[in-house]
Parts: C-alpha cells; structure tokens; sequence
C-alpha cells in the first residue's frame, strides 16, 4: 500500500510529467519525485526533453545524499535499457532508493524490465498508484507505443448548429480570442499540426506557435518549440508563397506516389500512397510516416474533409470542439462526409471536459469505449 | 433597504412562482410571502391557474390575522384592477400590511397603478429586490406584455457536428433519455408547442406531455395541463391518421388563406397569411394569433427549416440545444436557411446555462443584446 505522502507526491510527480509535453517525442513525459528515509519530498524531476535526463536523473541530482534509504515515486516504469541517458533503474539502486512506487507500467518493449530489475535487487516495488491520471498525461505516447501511430487530436471551430463557415465561406472569427489562444496551447502541446489542402488553399494558415524557437526539437527546457506542420495535397499544389512555407517551423508536404515533382524552399516533400477508397492520401501510411519521424502526437486542424477522412479510417483519439454560442443556418460544416449513412452507425463519443473559454465552449470528448460496431448495411 | 428577510423571503416567493409555470396563462406566474410584524413568515401563496386566486390572496389567507403590521414580499408588483378576483392592493390593505416589497414592475397597463395605490394609502412600497431573478422566472409573460407576441424557445437536438439526422433520415435517437425526459419539462411548461409540416410528415409526432390531462387550461392545481399543439401547414396537407390529432391535448392546424378547404376531426384550423418573402406562413401572423388565444409560452419544436424562419424574423427568444458527443459527417443539419450569408451576419447568442444531462450536453443560450445589426451586403 503506497501512503499519503506517496500519493501526494505521485500527483505532484503528474504535474512535472505535464511540464515536458511537447518536448520530449519520441519519448515520454516522466515526472519523479524522490522522498527520504523520512518520507519528506527530497528532489524532483521530470523529463524536459528529448537526449535529455530522464526525470529520475533529475530527481535523484536534486536528492543528492538523502536519496539513500529513500522511496522514488514516479509516473512511469523506470527503464532498463541503456539509451543515450542509461537505465534508470540502475541509476535508482546505485542511489540507494529502497523503495519505488510508478504509475503506469512501460509498454515499450525495449525499456520493460526495469521493475523486475529493482525488484530482483531486493527494492520494494509497486505499481498502479494514480495510474489512471498518470496514464492521461502520457496519452499521446502511450496511444503511440500502442497502436504503432501518433495520437491524434482532432479539433474543430464550430456554430451551435455545427458550421464552421457562412455561405459566402468567411469565417473569422467564429470563435473567441480565448478559444483561439487555447487553440495555440495545443500546438504546443503537439509534435506535429496536419492540415489538408482545402484548408490551405482557403486560409493560408501559418499554424505556428506564436512566441516559440524555429528549431523542432531540443530547445532550453522551457524554450517553446514548433510542431512539424504537415499538410496533405496529394496533388502537390502548394503556392510557393504559402506562408506555411516561410521557415519559422519545420514543414512536411505531404503528396501522392504520382504527384508532379515539386521542389520547395521551406519544406520537406514526401511520398505517400494514395488513399485505398475516397480521395486524397491514405490516412494510415501518413500516421506511419509521421510515427516514423518520432511524432507521437498529431493536433489534426481540419478541414472538414480531411476530418471526415481521419474518423473514418478510427484515427482520432480524441476531439476537441470550439462551440461559439452563434447561429448561421448555412455554410460549411465542421465535419464532412466520415462514412456514416445511418444513425446506428453514429461515431459516438465520451464527453470528458467541458469548460466555458470567454464567450465559447470547449467541449472534450474521446470514442466511446462501448461504442457498438457499424451494423452491415440492410 | 429590503432586510436580510425580506430577501430571503423574496427567494421563497420567486421558488413559488416557478410552480405555477404552465398553468397561469394568460397571466404572469407570481409567488408571495406574507412577514409578521415580528418579520417572520405568516403565510405563502402563488398563483396557481388562470381564474384562480392571485398569489396575495393565498398567502394573506394562509397569514390570517398575522397579516396585520405585517409585510408583503411578491414576485410582481401586486394589481390594481377587478379583475376576476378584486384588486391585490386593496386586499393588502384590507389585511392591515404595512409595508410591500416586490420584485418587479406590473407592465400591464391595466395592472399597473398597484405600488402607487399602497403608497397613497400610507403603505411603505419597495421595488427591485432580486428583479433579475423574478423576471427570469417570468420571461415569458413579460415579453409577451413587451412585444405582444409569446415567448419562444427554440429547442433542437444534435449532434456535435450540428446533425439533427443521418444522411438516410434516421434520427432515432440522437439524445439520450434524460434529454428527452427533460423536452417533456420544457413542454409542460409551455403554453403551445409549434412544428412545421416537414417535421409532421417526417416524424408522425405526438407532442403531447405524457401524464397530463387532456383539457388546456384549468385543472387541478397541482395536475399537468396539455400545451396547445400548432402545426405549420399552409397547404393543408396533414393525414387525416396524425397523431396530434388523436384528442389527446388540444391541437391548431395553421394553413395558409389559399389552402383548400379542411376539415379535421381533433383540430382546429386557422387561416394564416402566407410569409412575405420565403416559403410557408407569416411567422408574426401566427404570433399574433397565438398572443390573442392567452398563450404566452411557445417551444419551437423544429425542424429546422422552420426554426430558421423563426430566427431570420428574430423571434426567437431562448435556445436551448440538447447535444449528443456523436458525430455524424453527413445528414439534415439542426437548422437550416435563416437568411445569414456572411460571418458578420451570424446570429449572436449569449450562453446562459450548461448542464450536462446523462451523456448529453444541454446548453441555454439567449440573443447576445450587444448582437451587431447585419452590415449591408457589398
Ligand atoms: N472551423 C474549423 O475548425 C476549421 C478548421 C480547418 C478548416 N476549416 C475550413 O474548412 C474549409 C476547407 O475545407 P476542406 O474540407 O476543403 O479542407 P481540408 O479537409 O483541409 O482539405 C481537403 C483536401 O485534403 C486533401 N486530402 C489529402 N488526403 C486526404 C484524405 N485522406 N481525405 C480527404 N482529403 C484528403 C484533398 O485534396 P487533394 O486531393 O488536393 O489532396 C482534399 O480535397 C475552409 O473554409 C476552412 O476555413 C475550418
Ligand atoms: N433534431 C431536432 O431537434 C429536430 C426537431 C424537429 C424536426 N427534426 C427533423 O427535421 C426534419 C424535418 O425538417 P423540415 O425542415 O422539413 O421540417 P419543418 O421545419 O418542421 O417544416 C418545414 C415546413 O413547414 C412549413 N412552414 C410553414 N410556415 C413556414 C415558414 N414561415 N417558414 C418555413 N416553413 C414553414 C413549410 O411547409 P408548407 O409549405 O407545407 O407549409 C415548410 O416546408 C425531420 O427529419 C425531423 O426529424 C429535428
């Protein structure tokens, strides 16, 4: 049975872990906290970024000398491999923690063992300790190591009656500053922003985060860092001037196998598979490609084709909606067709959050774990 | 100044005026509490159906002879004109209150006059205490006295993605039983509940409040009482086999002038102008008769083409949207044209309430009062 102190420290341990997100693909966010022999809160940690220090490093440095004796709480499984950083499991017994109480095991199968490893060295183990919020701050990577893909955010502006544009196709602002700022926080969040060329070709969308480093990747460990931009044109259509092409963030074009070449200033281009039914790319090979690179979570930003397209192909792990509190009764929809014909066939979703931003909703919700299979078509 | 109980007292006496919403109109909901001398509660009443005795009345008979000295905490300025049951004011005075404090202005001009009648005659008259929330509880009657037209709440139901229905028609059912249970509320508290013939020849409805009594109007003070059922139908083209016209609650067929002639066994029919610009009938013209038959409460029932002619003649006073986390990508949108073409256009509202009832969202919105006028097209 973990105590008090160990929980209280556990959710302090979530909260660092919650520091690192956007920073550490392809890798976790950890946080550790150390507790003496006394059960007294030692040294913190978590892990800041990728090729960095792995939370417990960090958390045993803080420590120091009164590690020894003491109880190591941390979010995930301490690893077991050596990596840039080597085993963290060792790290702990060569500290002289006796006692560690994790959250979520590793499904990675390259780093699992290192329980094993500290129990087999005579530390007392135990695991599942807020595992379910230690589990919801890692969702991204834990979908990842699960499903072989990024986890992907779908999020939409929209009208209570669901439109994301008036017929004569403006749409700024729908929503709210708050809302839109929000939208920003979950850029940061993310590895990578996917938009498909529609959305391109209407917006011209810079899809960066304001305030943040060019360089993708290791930035200072509170440094913002820039999401990959991905767009899909599978006909390779981009205009040289699309301001996602301007260089403050990395980009990737993403177009199909028999696309005209295209040779840009400001992005990457790659190849991908047609889609096996519908239009554009194929959802799954692109999910491959990006997993492929270390991205492990995807902030999907529209339109409402390519939307239509992701949950259709079950790539959407999660859904955020901007609700504005206006009605249009006309103009594009905020999701376009996703495959559904029937009302059985509904995708139906969890509400998980609901908060008020300004004016506006936010509205959060995942596929329901019960949802019943689509019923063959009569 | 009202006193700390005389507050609390006007907080009671809105919670009973609240009982009596759906079964007072043509009249105003009004709750009262009667405080001694000695400031504590003698006695309550509310106005509890058309005909019936005023709130004053009840609660002055409940308070007896501890009226006397006493103070009278009502919802609504009391009323100063023999009506069906004598002036309140001149009940007040007759009980010996000598001092009444009340929440909201009578706009009636037949009313009005009931705090200048108590001042002249050496009461102590306080207004304004908690109006806000005494004229939340009666919005409807107090529009209907402001633009001499009921008081309309838009109700739908959606999806996330705005959908009322799949692509195949299929929308049974979208929202979850404790939405449903909850439309049954709004209805009981409503006067009249209107749908187009799109959603009569779609649905089959019934519309009728499960457990309440057939008659409209008077019934037991405590006993649900049947909304007025109003079919949009300017050609007159309901089968004769409809469930609203089962007799089970009292049902209103508006056809156009022109329609053919109609004769139905469990309806009335009404003869209405056609719109004067767009499809059906002229909204304010059912309005307006509505108004004249004493009903002060509409729930827009939909659908959606019909919603949008309600919203393009800004008669629409509340929203309420019951929204189911599922997404559909296709299929009937919860509403359609209301005459918005651009952004600048949409119609602004302001959430006043989110509830989350069972899986489903409910959210309450009213017409933003800063709404920006439509610009002119260029
Ligand atoms: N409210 C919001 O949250 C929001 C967000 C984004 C956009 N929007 C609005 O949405 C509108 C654009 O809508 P849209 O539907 O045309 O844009 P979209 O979904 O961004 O782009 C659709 C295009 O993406 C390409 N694509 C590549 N792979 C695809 C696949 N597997 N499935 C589907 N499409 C794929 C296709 O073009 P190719 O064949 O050329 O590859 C397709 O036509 C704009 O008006 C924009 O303002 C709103
Ligand atoms: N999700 C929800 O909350 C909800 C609620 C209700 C209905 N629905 C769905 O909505 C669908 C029906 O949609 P709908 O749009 O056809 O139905 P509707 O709005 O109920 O009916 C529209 C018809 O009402 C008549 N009408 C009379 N006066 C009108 C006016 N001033 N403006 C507009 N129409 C007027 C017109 O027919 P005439 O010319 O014949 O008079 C018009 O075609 C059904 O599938 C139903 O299930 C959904």
């Amino acid at each position: 049975m973990a105590t008090t102190a160990e929980a209280e420290a556990m959710r302090r341990a979530i909260a660092l872990a919650a520091r690192g997100l956007g920073h550490t693909s392809p890798n976790p966010v950890v946080g550790c906290v150390i507790l003496d022999a006394d059960g007294r809160t030692a040294g913190e940690g978590w892990h800041q970024r990728a090729g960095g220090p792995h939370a417990e490093v960090h958390a045993l440095r803080a420590a120091g000398e009164r590690a020894r004796g003491g109880t190591a709480v941390v979010t995930l499984e301490p690893c077991n491999h050596t990596g840039r950083t080597g085993p963290c499991a060792q790290a702990l017994l060569d500290a002289g923690i006796v006692r560690v109480v994790y959250a979520v095991a590793d499904p990675n199968a390259k780093a699992a063992g290192g329980a094993a490893t500290l129990a087999a060295a005579g530390t007392a183990v135990e695991s599942g300790l807020l595992a379910d919020q230690a589990a919801a701050v890692n969702e991204a990577w834990l979908t990842s190591m699960r499903f072989g893909r990024p986890f992907v955010l779908w999020k939409y502006a929209a009208t209570l009656d669901g439109r994301s544009a008036a017929a004569d196709g403006t749409s700024r602002w729908i929503t709210s500053a708050e809302s839109r700022a929000d939208v920003h926080r979950l850029r940061a969040e993310s590895d990578a922003v996917v938009v498909g060329s529609g959305t391109l070709r209407a917006d011209d969308p810079h899809l960066a985060v304001r305030g943040a480093s060019g360089s993708n990747g290791a930035s200072g460990s509170n440094g913002a860092r820039q999401p990959l931009r991905v767009v899909l044109d599978s006909k390779a259509t981009i205009a040289p001037d699309a301001r996602v092409l301007d260089g403050t963030a990395p980009t990737l074009i993403a177009v199909a196998e028999d696309a005209p070449a295209v040779r840009l200033a400001g992005a990457e281009t790659v190849r991908l598979p047609r889609a096996i039914s519908g239009p554009g790319l194929d959802i799954p090979a692109l999910l491959g490609e990006l997993h492929g690179r270390g991205i492990r979570s995807v902030l999907l930003e529209g339109g409402p084709t390519l939307a239509g397209a992701f949950l259709a192909a079950r790539a959407v792990d999660k859904v955020v909606g901007y609700l504005a509190p206006a009605l249009l009764g006309a103009g594009a929809p905020a999701l376009a067709d996703a495959g559904i014909t029937t009302i059985t066939q509904a995708l139906r979703l969890e509400l998980t959050d609901v908060t008020r931003l300004g004016p506006d909703l936010r509205i959060t919700a995942v596929p329901a774990p019960t949802a019943p299979v689509a019923p063959e078509e009569s």
